[in-house]
C-alpha cells in the first residue's frame, strides 16, 4: 500500500532531511531553509524553568512516563484546553470536540484521509483553495490523485510587493464538480506568510457551507500561538471547521504534540486511528504546555516570539532593501504573518530549482517553491518562480545571509 | 481511506482506553488489563536520575527541544545503537540498518503497510505464523483482508499448563499459496507469554527463505531490553528479519520511542513514511536511553525489570495454585517471557467475552483473548477461551487480585 503510495522521493522529506542535517551540524552557514522554531531567549527560559520543574516533582514526572494515556491523548491537558478556548476565545466546545495527535502532521495526515479516498463508486478529494500551500501536506493522500489546487490569485501592491487573495470563481467552479471532501489552508500561509483576511474566511466557509466540505484550518503559525500574524485577523469556532494546532512554532517541535478540535464525530474517527497508528500520543508536550497555560505564561511566550519574529523580518526586510537591485522585477510576498519570506522571481532568467542550487552552492539553505504546489501544477511555469526564506535566525546570520542572498538575486536570478 | 479500513470499534482502542482510564484514576481495582509496564523503583529512580541531568543541562535540553532531528531520528542516537549491536551482540549493522519511530505500534504499521496491499493482479499479505499474537497488529492494515494466522500447536505440559508450537506443517502450506509478504511474530508473545525456541525461529526463518518472504520479529517484551524472557533464548542477525523494538516496556511508553533495525531497502522506505506522517520521531526518549546506554546503566536497568516480572509471577502464580479448584481443566500457558499470563478456560460453561465482563463486574480489568485472532479466526469456539492478565502490579493488587480471579474461576467459569 505505503510502497505505492509513499516511498518515491518527496519534498517533505529532502526538506526534513536537509533541515535537521544542517540544524545538527552541517556546514551549511545561512540556515533559511524548513520551519525550525527560532532560538528566542524568552521563549527558551520559559521552557526550561517548567521542564525542569517538571522533572524534579519526581512521583509526577515517574507517572507521567511510564503510564499510558487513552488514544485520546492526556485527559487533564484536554481539560484544560476546554476551559482554555472556552473562557479566553468563547467557544462552545468540549471534551468531545478535543483529540491530540503526534505531531500536527500527524493530525492532517489522519483527516486527509478519513476524509478522502475512492469510494465504490465516487471518489472524494482534498482541495487546496490558496496555492502555495504547505509541502507535507501534498504527499499525504494514500491513494493518487486525491490532492488538487487552486492558484491564489496575485494582488500587486507595489512595485516589489504582493499577495495572494482566493480566487474564489475558480474555487467555486471545482467544488460543483462535486467530489471534494474538504478545504485545507494554512494560516498564516506556509510558505507564503499570507493571512487569508476574516472577510475571506467567512467567504471560503459560506462555500463549504454551500458545498457540504469541511474546511480544514491550519493553525500552526497562527492563533492562538505563536500568533506569528503580523495584520488584523480574528479566529472564532464554526463546527464545519476542523482546526489544527501544533505546540511546534512555539518552541517545542521535538515533542511532537498536535491538537485538532473539530465536530465530535471527527475527533472520535481520529481517536480509532490513535489507537492504530500510535496506541496514545506522546505526553511530553502536553505536561510542558499544561503548566504554561496553568501558571499563566502563555501570553507571555506568545508575546516574545512574536515580538522576535516581527523584529528579525524588519531586519531581513531592511538588509533586503538595501541591497537588492531596486530595476529588477523580483518582488516580496507582504510579510503578513509566519516565519518565512515567499520570493517571487519575477522574469527571472532562472527556474526556481537552479536559483536554489546556485543558494545551495553559496552556503545559503532555502526551500525550492515547487514544493508548495500540488502535482497538476507542477508542470507549469507558474510553479517554478519562488524561494521560501525562514529569516527566524541570529542577527549576524540575517545581515550577512541576506545581503549574500540580495546579491545572488542582483547576478544569478536577472 | 481510513473511514472504511479504521472507524469501527477495535480491539485496540477499546484496550488503550480502558488502560488509560484505569491507570489515571479510574475505579477499577485489579488493574491486570494493558500492558503497561509495572512501577518498578529501581527503573523509576535510574529514569529520572538520567533525565533531571538532561533537562539541567540547560543549553543542550533547548537544543534537544527546539531542533528538529531528520526523519531517520536522532543520529547521535542511531550511532549510539549501532556501536551497542555490533559490540555487545555482534551484529553486523551500520547507520544504514536502523530508522527512529515515534513507538513501535506506529513502525510495525508503517512497514505492514509497505510490504502489504493489493497491487495490479496481485496481493500481498502479512501471516502471523503462532496465534494468538498481539491485538495491536489486527487493525493495522490499510486494505481489507491482509492479515492472516495459523493456530499455534498447543503442547500440553502438564495437567494445567501448556505452550504454543508453530504448527510448520499448516504455516508452510499457507506459504505455498504465494501471497505472503511477511510474517509477524512477538518474542516473547504477547498475550501469551511464548518464547520461540531459537530451533524454532531457524525453522521460521528456513520458510522465509524458501518462500522469500520477510520475518518482522517484534520484540518489545524480549531481547536486548526489557528481556522478560524467563527461558533459553538468543537474537542473532539475519538481513531477512525486520527487528522492532520498543522503549515502552523499560519504562518508557510516553516518550513514544519505537526502533527498527533491518535492510537498507526497508529502512529507507519507514524513513520516507515517517516524514510524510510524523516529520521526525520525537526525542526525548532517544536522548534518555542514549545517556542510559553511555553511563553503562542498561545492564542495571534490564536486571532490575527481569528480577523484577520474574518474582511477580512467582508470586501470583503462589495465588494461583493456592485458590484454583485442581479438579477443574483450567490451564495456563508456561510463563516463558512477557509480563502477562494466558489463562486457557478450557471445557467452561462460558465464553472469553462474558468471563470478562464477570471480572469487570468484580472490579479486575483483564482483556478478552478473542482479540488476539487474526479475523478469519474470530467465529472459531478456539479464540473465545482465554484470558489475557497483566500480573505486574503492587503486591498487595496481585494478592488480593489473583485470589479474587481464581474465585470467580472456581465458580463462575465452571
Amino acid at each position: 500500500m505505503f510502497a505505492r503510495a509513499f516511498t518515491g522521493e518527496t519534498g517533505i522529506n529532502s526538506l526534513m532531511d536537509e533541515l535537521g542535517q544542517a540544524i545538527n551540524g552541517g556546514d551549511i552557514k545561512y540556515m533559511f531553509g524548513g520551519g525550525n522554531p527560532a532560538e528566542i531567549p524568552e521563549v527558551d527560559d520559559l521552557i526550561h524553568q517548567i521542564a525542569s520543574n517538571l522533572v524534579l516533582d519526581k512521583a509526577s514526572f515517574s507517572s507521567m512516563i511510564r503510564n499510558y494515556d487513552t488514544p485520546k491523548g492526556n485527559a487533564e491537558f484536554i481539560d484544560l484546553l476546554v476551559q482554555y478556548f472556552r473562557s479566553k476565545h468563547d467557544w462552545p466546545i468540549d471534551q468531545d470536540n478535543i483529540v491530540i495527535s503526534n505531531g500536527s502532521q500527524q493530525a492532517i495526515f489522519t483527516v486527509l484521509n478519513l476524509l478522502a479516498g475512492n469510494g465504490e463508486d465516487s471518489s472524494r478529494k482534498i482541495l487546496l483553495p490558496v496555492l502555495p500551500d504547505y509541502i507535507g501536506y501534498m504527499d499525504q493522500l494514500l491513494e493518487p490523485d486525491m490532492i488538487v489546487g487552486i492558484n491564489g490569485k496575485k494582488v500587486i501592491a507595489s512595485e516589489h510587493s504582493y499577495y495572494y487573495r482566493p480566487d474564489f470563481e475558480a474555487i467555486e467552479a471545482r467544488l460543483t464538480e462535486g467530489d471534494i471532501a474538504a478545504m485545507l489552508v494554512s494560516r498564516p500561509a506556509n510558505p507564503t506568510g499570507n493571512v487569508l483576511s476574516d472577510r475571506d474566511m467567512d467567504k471560503l466557509l459560506e462555500l463549504a457551507d454551500q458545498y457540504q466540505t469541511y474546511l480544514i484550518l491550519d493553525n500552526a503559525y497562527g492563533m492562538p500561538w505563536p500568533n506569528a500574524i503580523f495584520v488584523e485577523a480574528s479566529l472564532g469556532y464554526h463546527p464545519r471547521i476542523i482546526y489544527s494546532f501544533s505546540l511546534s512554532k512555539i518552541g517545542l517541535p521535538m515533542a511532537r504534540t498536535g491538537i485538532v478540535i473539530a465536530a465530535p464525530e471527527i475527533i472520535s474517527q481520529i481517536t480509532q486511528v490513535n489507537a492504530i497508528l500510535a496506541l496514545s500520543p506522546g505526553n511530553l508536550g502536553q505536561k510542558i504546555f499544561s503548566r504554561i497555560i496553568e501558571e499563566g505564561k502563555l501570553s507571555e511566550l506568545v508575546a516574545a516570539a512574536k515580538d522576535y519574529y516581527q523584529a528579525k523580518s524588519e531586519l531581513a526586510l531592511s538588509v533586503l532593501d538595501k541591497h537588492l537591485d531596486s530595476n529588477l522585477p523580483w518582488k516580496l510576498h507582504q510579510h503578513q504573518g509566519s516565519f518565512f519570506f515567499w520570493l517571487w522571481l519575477d522574469q527571472s532568467k532562472v527556474d526556481s530549482s537552479e536559483f536554489y542550487h546556485i543558494l545551495y552552492q553559496n552556503s545559503i539553505l532555502s526551500v525550492d517553491g515547487r514544493h508548495f504546489f500540488t502535482p497538476e501544477h507542477h508542470d507549469d511555469p507558474e510553479s517554478r518562480q519562488f524561494i521560501r526564506l525562514n529569516f527566524g535566525r541570529p542577527d549576524q546570520e540575517v545581515i550577512e545571509g541576506f545581503e549574500l542572498l540580495a546579491k545572488l538575486i542582483n547576478t544569478k536570478a536577472y
